[in-house]
């Protein structure tokens, strides 16, 4: 697996071992928990791996700040497995108080995507600005880079971090080859950049922690490794599994429409999707009844798992009267169709109202 | 060759034969000089190979304005070798009074100078634009784009070109291998935004004309490669020989600071690598005056011819009495001293002039 390819049933624990990444321990996330409060991101293992977020939490209680850093690919509209990860940044900021630096990479998708024309992916980015300021982000304390309209700020960094890579290891870790395009092969290292950004414009080492899908963890592990050579910090990570899709629990969705609900997305679309989302259900009503259903392999069940049921009790007994045949697929799915109509129903209020909010999210050095 | 490895005695027809560039005609280079006035540098084939001058000529008569880009990568003080083309440039610039577009790469020399740092390709950046500044050209028709400090002009073009341009690519033309790093593998797209710079700009296809060494031949064959891709006009090329080193006659200069003169020279320096540089000359005088000297192979004849002597018949005079043993080495190295010290007495009180124009030469997005 590497950031530009996901495919089929991810085995979390082979991965996490694979990259070398640690467990997000019980007693980790505890720690977590009484500084910030419970929150079933944590209690489920939904973010589950880790780099060095136990040394940015020690540094944390001796009074040593941090930031945080996350980011977003802008190839399109986002769906509810994007908005994940940025829901959880968020529970972290609020606790912290810590300042966040937002990167939409759409140089990146510009490279990635054959058809893309470069308007387009400043027009995603942009787009999906409005989702991430959504979400509530304290606009004092939160800034989204743009990497093309904002590259100065990132570029010196960058070709800092470029000098150490060479393409044997761009090769290695992101299964590139003589094919890959020259800007591709880049770009590895302005997503580093912001991990290191902070520090530059302070002119101290200001340690950085980054939430995110753990397919993403090699640009970091990269950055990682580049991060002592130029005097930065290395950036913790703290690194979740992937939002699943509806067309069976496991699978990353993002090339399939039909498996992910988009915040742009009609009711209508949103409840065709929900209804023809893969179950653990049994063939007929008579038979669920008897056998119950099968909330381990169903997508339904996973997304109150993910996102729709924070209370862990509810989901408990979401899961018996599943299990136990009392409750119908039907009825199950009527359930969460309203749940997310009724997220994004507020998700695009905001949204909207995001437009007029932009400014306070453009980086300081280009603010008027 | 390479714009990164020049060795050795350079075969020019050959060069002009494998990089697949034309010969400058004399019919080409007579309709040039009808325009813009007489110059040794085409009279005498320093500027010797082209690519598409000839369309560029056409499409001027035809009231098509182009404009001329060239540059530097700045990883120290520049010598005379430098300043050639520079001042070929300008002869350019003045006749057809049209914009120049000055490229300093920081970037380039940081990422492909081990054991240089980004201050010091930044520091060298100003250092190197004073020397073109104190050249004369006009301020109102030229922009220095310094590639660090500038980046917000050339990403996005770079990008574009980056897309287009694969690792095999660039393995072939610049002799890339696997322990290469990704800044230096990407930065051919920097170097050929320039060439697109105004077409961009200006929303329609503005002609390019590139005067240039023959070794950055490969960079804009790549940028010519790609631009009718992304609808820019192809950049043209007028191509120099190099400037001899005063080590012997034909080889390039830039690792033996011996063989060159450097604009930062005492006067002591200037004086001693000219008494010390390869002659024609014989063993002795006795042996010098009855078998007079060989101009053909001797660096001191070849700064004449160059730089030194712009008038072909006084060049013919000295050729003369140098073969006929007239001349001695001793005196022509003095008579060349002497030319060499007034011209770098006036290039440095004009290179001290021009940190208070340093202002007027910034790309016009970045003026106040």
């Amino acid at each position: 697996m590497t950031p530009y390819e996901v495919r089929g049933k991810v085995d979390y624990d082979r991965l996490m071992e694979e990259f070398g990444t640690s467990e997000l321990t019980v007693e980790l996330a505890s720690k977590l928990e009484k500084k910030c409060g419970k929150t079933h991101f944590l209690s489920r293992r939904i973010f589950y791996s880790h780099r060095d977020l136990d040394k940015v939490l020690s540094a944390w209680e001796e009074g040593k700040e941090f930031y945080l850093y996350t980011g977003r690919g802008p190839s399109g509209p986002v769906h509810l497995g994007h908005l994940m990860p940025w829901i959880f940044t968020k529970y972290l900021q609020e606790c912290f108080e810590v300042k966040l630096i937002f990167q939409m990479t759409d140089d990146e998708k510009f490279l990635y995507s054959e058809g893309m024309n470069l308007e387009e992916a400043k027009k995603w980015a942009y787009e999906n600005s409005l989702d991430v300021i959504a979400l509530g982000f304290d606009p004092k304390r939160t800034e989204i880079i743009m990497d093309t309209e904002h590259i100065s700020l990132l570029y010196e960094i960058a070709i800092k971090v470029a000098k150490k890579i060479n393409f044997s290891l761009v090769k290695a870790v992101f299964g590139f080859d003589s094919s890959t395009n020259v800007g591709l092969i880049f770009f590895t290292s302005l997503q580093a950049a912001p991990a290191f950004l902070e520090s530059e414009r302070r002119g101290e080492k200001i340690p950085c922690l980054i939430p995110c899908a753990i397919d993403q963890d090699p640009h970091f592990r990269i950055a990682r490794d580049v991060a002592p050579k130029l005097g930065y910090p290395k950036p913790s990570l703290i690194l979740s599994k992937f939002f699943p899709s509806l067309s069976g629990a496991n699978k990353m969705s993002s090339s399939s429409p039909e498996g992910s609900i988009y915040v742009t997305d009609s009711e209508e679309e949103v409840a065709r999707k929900i209804r023809n989302a893969f179950t653990g259900g049994q063939a007929t009503i008579k038979e669920q009844r008897e056998k119950g259903g099968n909330p381990e392999i169903c997508s339904v069940f996973q997304y109150y798992f993910y996102l729709f049921e924070e209370k862990d009790s509810k989901l408990m007994e979401r899961m018996k009267s599943c299990k136990s045949g009392e409750l119908l697929c039907g009825e199950c799915k009527s359930e969460l169709i309203e749940r997310v109509l009724s997220f994004l129903r507020d998700h695009r209020e905001k949204r909207e109202k995001a437009r007029d909010l932009m400014q306070e999210f453009v980086p300081e050095e280009f603010r008027d």
